[in-house]
């Protein structure tokens, strides 16, 4: 497995400065063998996670897509995955709670994920929730505040409630069900597929490159597309290359520099074996659905609602599609206002 | 170029038998050079074509998708493309019409295109149209009855009428609009750089496979899948394959046993490159859009439809989706009328 450079479990970083708010970031060893829930089970699994925000401030853990990892937000654009939503003064205020995030099991991270070239077992959302209540257990924390999740956050955040109700207030659930849909499962296994063809052809990062384009048309609306994509085709030696061929040839290209195919295969395969029992889940939720995301229809988050205990559902409209959690802060912000209200 | 195994262009065969239709087939041979409307040209073009119908009843050009061919329909299932909807007595009544059809330039068909491991210039639809107009020619046709496209069919229909409104009556334009929506480009070019990627690895076969099962996907709607596709994975040593998956690579494999991966390559290009002039569209033009279609969205054929001259509307609802055109013959039906109604 790989080596963290972060500090280890036992002494976690301090950083207090009195302008900023406290910033705690470690890895904890778990002893002994995580038994995974589909089966087989990984020995000397470590967890690298942080957590940002005012020294005693409720907790919320802030969950993301498989591409998420551990810093949620920073100072600077681009410093943390969900800068545009969370963060002192934003949708999701930081000033308010402590963000508490980490990498995902099986991911890109410096958690416990697969060596290149290496297979790794199928890791279920109740794995990762396990590894929250475990890092909860670590740091000493009764229970959060709040869970967010959104896209494989939200999956883990329903894993979580089912599992440990007990731990976690309230969950916020933005683009996720209680198990994938079979069209969204259909793009994700061209990608698993061509992710191994390429394997097999010794050329994974190429083949990454290519499931991450797809996968990047799957998160937007055609509405986003046809508004900034309708220019005319470059002509190249081989054919024609059209605007939208660009654009998703370029995230891809810069997301295979970034992360490891094995990573992506492993978590692609986590969201379509995701399945959790709406019927058992007691946890307030609020879940957010957004009417032009192509993976997570609508109806599906209304259908986990009306099998919910305790839920609200806010629908919202955004052409950024599935995407829309990552841009919608405004939108989003009345989906907090019930947790960040009664530590405001 | 592939060497027809049909009578030549001389010499049509004609199967005269009291019992059904009359059936032509032939090949033309284009003397000369076919001038494309992309750039380049073509010598000794050779186009298969077919007319299936009752001897001197008005001729209907019937045109699919890129995987259509001349073909139309025949006595048992499975033996032309469109025989759910097409032949005497169906939907589009083969009884009242003769059927002509021909095997697209570009494709895997009997007509010239790409041969194996080469690549084949880029094909627009006014091309087809040209090859459809220089049939006409060679048969003696003065104008056909109308024409009926389908997905790209439809798109050849109204390269057709915007070049040679004296040779056709009338179209009907199915799933197909003035252009490509830039949400289809995005899921045709990774289909088009999976096939170039598997072609550089000397696996052009299997890259097929692959882009098919991606096309397979889009074909539908998240509703058939939805009914479909809910059953549990099957476990296999290199994880997870899910009941969707399983549909989508059987189809995918099976067209790639069937289909040169140049001619998708091609006419896959073609669609992206299609673009034609609604203002210059003159022939009355009856358009149908199917409201789960993902890949021609009902509001870019509503947006045709206004800016032609003389149209009309006809939307249906259809789980099959952009496929809808290959199952719906009772909804398809009265989008026929028109034209049957005068010859009936």
């Amino acid at each position: 497995m790989k080596h963290p450079t972060q500090s280890d479990s036992d002494s976690p970083t301090v950083i207090n400065d009195r302008l900023r708010p406290v910033v705690r970031e470690g890895v904890l060893e778990v002893p002994g063998d995580l038994d995974l829930y589909h089966g087989g089970h990984l020995t000397g699994v470590h967890v690298a996670w942080r957590i940002e925000g005012p020294a005693g401030a409720p907790i919320v853990a802030t969950l993301g897509g498989i591409s998420a990892h551990r810093r949620v937000f920073g100072d600077k654009t681009g410093e943390g995955w969900w800068n545009e939503v969370v963060g002192p003064g934003r949708a999701l205020d930081a000033a308010l709670v402590r963000v508490l995030s980490f990498d995902y099991l099986g991911g890109s991270g410096e958690t416990t994920g697969p060596r290149s070239g290496e297979s790794f077992p199928g890791v279920s959302t109740y794995d990762q929730a396990e590894l929250l209540l475990r890092l909860l257990n670590h740091l000493g924390v009764k229970a959060l505040h709040a869970i967010v999740g959104a896209s494989y956050g939200g999956m883990v955040a329903l894993a979580f409630a089912e599992r440990y109700p007990e731990r976690v207030g309230e969950i916020v659930v933005i683009s996720a069900a209680d198990r994938a849909h079979p069209m969204a499962t259909a793009w994700r296994s061209v990608q698993r597929r061509m992710l191994r063809f390429a394997a097999s052809c010794g050329r994974a990062a190429e083949g990454l490159e290519l499931a991450r384009a797809l996968a990047m048309a799957t998160y937007r609306s055609p509405e986003e597309f046809a508004a900034r994509f309708s220019g005319a085709p470059r002509k190249e030696a081989h054919g024609a290359v059209f605007p939208v061929e660009e654009y998703l040839f370029a995230r891809g290209a810069d997301y295979a520099a970034r992360h490891q195919p094995e990573a992506f295969q492993c978590l692609s395969e986590s969201i379509d074996l995701h399945q959790v029992d709406a019927g058992r889940i007691f946890v307030p939720t609020t879940a957010v659905a957004v009417r032009e995301d192509q993976l997570v229809p609508v109806a599906d988050v209304r259908r986990l609602v009306a099998r919910l205990a305790h839920a609200r559902l806010h629908e919202i409209s955004s052409v950024y599609g599935h995407d829309a959690f990552l841009k919608e802060g405004a939108q989003l912000k009345p989906a907090f206002a019930a947790f960040l209200g009664s530590v405001a």
